[in-house]
């Protein structure tokens, strides 16, 4: 019998891209809020989801350092299991219900990708750094206070595809509020079969289920963000015709459940 | 209406990991023959895939150059759609027919990982290299003459999983016979809703479809390979106890349509 | 008693960044040749070299993919030797004698680094992508023939500084005429000693000695170049006014000595 | 005049790969301090170091998450500057004073790895991970506080060449004693010219200036290290025979400055 929770599935089970559940997560956040053209948001929700009349065109830009592990110590294997990512929330509507839709996800490791891909979460490669802060003081060392600033980036296979940047203000109590709503996402598997390349296999609206979600540390401040032209991508246009305020917190979660919100699959396998 | 063949689905359609087929490749190929512990090999193999009696243990390891291009002059775009690739093939059947099974497969590209992943292909990221052969002639060009020598090695994480050598003796008409079998995969796609973890959404049973295949150049000579012991992977279960010919060739090829075989996914989603 | 070309001096000498010469290539070349503003090109002069007044702002973009050898079987290490580069060469005269000067230069790997240094090549690290011609046809190929498009790509720490295109149209007997003149680099070691930042313990202006080089299947054809702006970068100061013919070949030489033509270094260590 | 402190030299002084002092640290570090053959660790002193009888063996591996800035808010920019490092620091003495020398020294960045040539550190590129401890609880947070495990590697060139583990006992006061004496490095750099390639234009002893050393949140544990045996590598000649205490902190410093011990160099350019 063969093991594991996606492919490879291999005799001991140790070889697939991902563990099965529950994931936990600890990570350092940088996210910046800014308004785009609503049609512009609009046009990226899919199926099921509306547009949200009292935000339009607002989304949240995030910038994360992951540390994951499953049941098996993997964050004691940083070269494979440790990541960093990018993406964009928007703000939409589900069923009366505002929640937070993710067009466009960047991560720079494979078992991120694909745990992405169960989610419902688009996630292609990228790279993305941010600044960080040390302990030790220095004028490296980007301290936790008022006056502090971060830069962060995404490149794609060799593009710039977002800059950003953060100057502290103040400790606040809570996270960004696009993080408190719940994500609604698209679980999507093509069909390779000569007449159904438009009929997907799985194509599915999903709720995540975030357990244990912790914000602790939360500044916010001045936030500023680009998202210049790029050749083959879409990211950009959502570029920002305003940015509002940015903020740098510490994140925790697991994730072990999803939750079908429709079933768009055309039923019939083939 | 969103558009694209796999997520990112876009306004566009210009952002997703993979355009719609079909996908034309050209590349070239270093194959390794060799076989390992007939048990190793067929506890590698899916529901519905039985050992191949006549040819126990027998696998061959490929490390391949490739250029993608879809519709939209994709080879314009090396840096985001060329890409490297090792895989290796263990004999199988399939109802009383000779094929070929890929149990492990790995890409240094997540266009290439997420096609893979539409095929049925288990694959993952890695490094991969191959000495090149290049036309202007000096002690680095290796040209394709008798004794000319090749190195190819793969590595994941930053662990070396494979190591190959190939010395080229003379030109053959046909590329190594596994290439010439159908290639049966397993398309797998898990379900993340808690209590079917176990229960993916796409469990297929498929046989590649493939058009226009091509193998010009082929040479043959004396391969070797190594495939070293590597913490979290399962390749070196296949470690080699005998080596047997190696190939280097020009390979070409065109994707637009799978064959499902069987469908193990258990009905209604969840 | 350390043993080694290059640091680390080892035991072995078996772990130095880069092996004594000779140094041995193989590679293919898409060059693109363009003028630039001749205050920009000339703005990029070394002491000892002046503007070449025939050639105002003639520059040659060369993006390559290499194969390096030295005494020690590197070429079937591709995964430490095999590399890629972008560089352009400036005209420029060296008292009264036309030659080419290199402002610029990018490479993906740290031996091709190092030993950029010991030339007087300013190397930096890039991510540099180039079309490849395979012999299997398919709509992937790019056959070295009339009509077919190279794309070519230079990326440094996630910005695209230079974006290439080249279209076939014949066979030429002649590389680009910037290949055939002699190269002068500037070899640069900076001191680190407090007060003398500004004093290299190297300084030299240097010709480069070029043993048995070979330009074989010359193509030329229409070209086109961008080098967008770029943050922390100056190589889009040279971005193309008019863009002149492109050309596709392999190339190979091979290099054991270097020329000094000047020696700027004060005298005195410290 | 082109400005910069390293090549490339250039007309605004911001494309060159390292900027001038002084240079600027903040870091995480893992420390796990071993004994190896002592025939091994005074097989890599240069001239001018003796063993140290005292310590025969004793060497500190360090593992290092970097941010760097020098006086143009660098660390804004961390794709470009914020880095990962490994090093071993052999126990050595400099007339009859107790010193540190860094045989091998892996970074993944370019400027990082030129600045350390300038300093005299034998930098070759790597990739360097270690576990991080992020504020907010998980599963996968790895908290600073007694019991918690920290893993750590170094792979080059797709081989890994170090792995780590620490265990987190108690915190201490103090660094490992490794770091508290003073290095003396080698810089070296060589000549091309025939006939000279044994004769290097830079080789002297140096002793690293270190302004405004600071390593908080020291704590200590248990280690272990493997130093696993890798193809043109000499690492692992240093593989521990016993290993001692681990530690974990944060470390900032300050270089702008560097004092000449001996100077090996031939007088004479050519």
């Amino acid at each position: 019998m063969l093991k594991g929770y996606t492919v490879p599935l291999s005799p001991l089970g140790k070889a697939n891209l991902v563990a099965a559940p529950p994931w936990h997560y600890s990570g350092d956040v940088i996210a910046l809020e800014f308004w785009t053209d609503p049609a512009a948001a609009n046009a990226t929700l899919p199926p099921g989801l509306t547009p949200d009349s009292q935000s339009a065109g607002h989304v949240l830009a995030l910038f994360v350092d992951w540390q994951f592990t499953a049941q098996d110590d993997e964050f004691l294997d940083p070269a494979r299991y440790q990541y960093r990512e990018f993406y964009v929330l928007v703000d939409a509507m589900y069923k009366g219900r505002p929640v937070a839709w993710a067009p466009y996800m960047y991560v720079d490791n494979d078992s991120a990708m694909a745990r992405g891909h169960a989610q419902g979460y688009p996630k292609r490669l990228g790279s993305i750094f941010q600044t960080r802060s040390f302990a030790a003081r220095s004028a490296a060392s980007a301290p936790i206070e008022r006056g502090t600033r971060f830069g962060a980036s995404l490149s794609v296979h060799g593009q710039r595809l977002a800059e950003g940047r953060l100057t502290l203000r103040e400790p606040i109590e809570t996270p960004p509020a696009a993080l408190l709503k719940s994500t609604v996402n698209r679980r999507y598997f093509p069909r390779l079969t000569a007449g159904r390349h438009d009929d997907p296999a799985v194509n599915e609206l999903v709720m995540a289920v975030t357990d244990d979600l912790q914000a602790v540390g939360v500044w916010t401040g001045e936030g500023d963000l680009r998202l210049p032209e790029a050749c083959g991508e879409e990211l950009h246009a959502l570029a920002p015709v305003r940015v509002g305020s940015g903020y740098r917190f510490s994140m925790s979660c697991s994730i072990s459940d999803l939750k079908i919100l429709e079933d768009f699959t055309v039923a019939g396998k083939g």
